[in-house]
């Protein structure tokens, strides 16, 4: 009990330090095969000492506004946050035409998609403030794919969370470095799936001998944890609030057990 | 940050108090359709006043020793919990073909089934420590497909989580007072779930308009909750520590959106 309460008016002093503190963000320019990219690193500057490092991956529209703010509030969970750049510089669209353009550009070559990704972990592995040893990324749509690909190259991440991104099966042959848990969140009523996408992927990931889960949300579209969704005009695509709600407590849960927090 | 203070140093004497106290637990006999039945209460005597209420329904082996504990589990965590007795008065059995006999007894028949379960509800109901405006009703394997019958039938539950339970399509035509929220825990590896069983179960809910998410766990074979699946004997069931802890934690966050839990 003394203990315990102890342990609990720490919690008060360290809650009531980070309720006060500012989440500090700037961008980082960086580069991979001489593209320039620039990506958007946020992190709360009332939390001292390294912290569990999260790569964000944007959807296919590039680094957004919906990305950045995804980022802010990994930062305001304690995390030290970097929002990738897959794209280019500046590269971000609101027209599904473009996006699917840029899209292909990177995922129509699987190893220069995952190098892409890959550059951008290196970028969160060298900020000061990141636990090195405690590296997750997660996704959106696009995203979503290209953390599933980071698995598959056998990133030091420890997991990854794809948000209505594909059901990417992994490669026949794993190499044995790949060890990363796989969280997918998925929109029950997602169109961008086919008849038969989820219990080929559960085949395909049953034989892979990986750590993975899938939750299916009933009713939710593609696109479901975004609140501008259904202003893409594109009838695949909806917000649904109770799956987004829901998928980021899920997430929360799963980084939990990865992280071994209490 | 001085109301958040407060509300931590509040919570130091609140988890003080409930540290040191007793689960308490008594037998409950009652009776359905002229069958004697006993099921298992159990609650949390350091709480005061009225709490949330978790019917707990057993494996197809009957009211045993694991029921029983998850009853207990739920006590701890703050909630009145009633494990319910589907099959009649100390009908537990290790058997696989006497647990298959009584669980056909009691699911051959749809309404009787509902019944059975409704009037184990009943007893949580009347319980003087259970806030009837939040009652949530999990079950295992058997008890899995019955607590979605219990949602099926329009029982007042808030909602519903199997685990291992089979994946049950409700009837085409779902009364109004159908309302409660469905978590469904499976797993991947389960063979009680035939191929395309998973998609049927998504096409048929997303018909339905109910509130549904359903999670697969990768690599967990039927029975993955309960750490004796594999004295059973069977091929088919297998203890899963991870997709058992997973589910748990599933369940809590399910909970807590539930009953609004902070």
């Amino acid at each position: 009990m003394k203990i315990r309460a102890l342990a609990m008016i720490l919690m008060v002093i360290f809650l009531g330090t980070t309720a006060e503190a500012k989440v500090v963000t700037r961008s980082v320019a960086y580069e991979q095969d001489r593209v320039q990219l620039e990506g958007y690193l946020a992190y709360d500057d009332g939390v001292t000492g390294k912290r569990p490092g999260v790569l964000v991956v944007h959807e296919w529209w590039g680094l957004n506004e919906y990305a950045r703010g995804r980022a802010e509030q990994l930062a305001r969970l304690g995390y030290v946050a970097f929002a990738v750049d897959m794209y280019g510089k500046g590269k971000v669209t609101r027209h599904p035409e473009q996006a699917g353009a840029w899209a292909k550009e990177v995922n129509s070559n699987v190893q220069n998609w995952q190098k892409r990704a890959l550059a951008g972990l290196e970028v969160l592995k060298r900020e000061p403030l990141t636990d090195t040893e405690r590296i997750v990324a997660i996704g959106y749509c696009f995203g979503g794919a290209t953390v599933q690909q980071l698995v598959y190259s056998g990133a030091d991440v420890k997991g990854v969370v794809s948000f209505h991104g594909s059901l990417l099966a992994p490669p026949a042959e794993l190499g044995k470095q790949v060890k990363a848990k796989i969280l997918i969140c998925h929109g029950a009523a997602d169109p961008m799936a086919k008849p038969g996408d989820v219990e080929r992927y559960t085949a395909a990931m049953e034989k892979s001998g990986l750590d993975w889960q899938l939750i299916i949300y009933g009713g939710a579209k593609h696109g479901f944890t975004n609140p501008d969704a259904d202003k893409a005009g594109m009838e695949a695509l909806a917000y649904s609030k109770s799956a987004d709600q829901r998928s980021w407590a899920d997430m929360q849960v799963f980084f939990k057990e990865i992280f071994a927090l209490p």
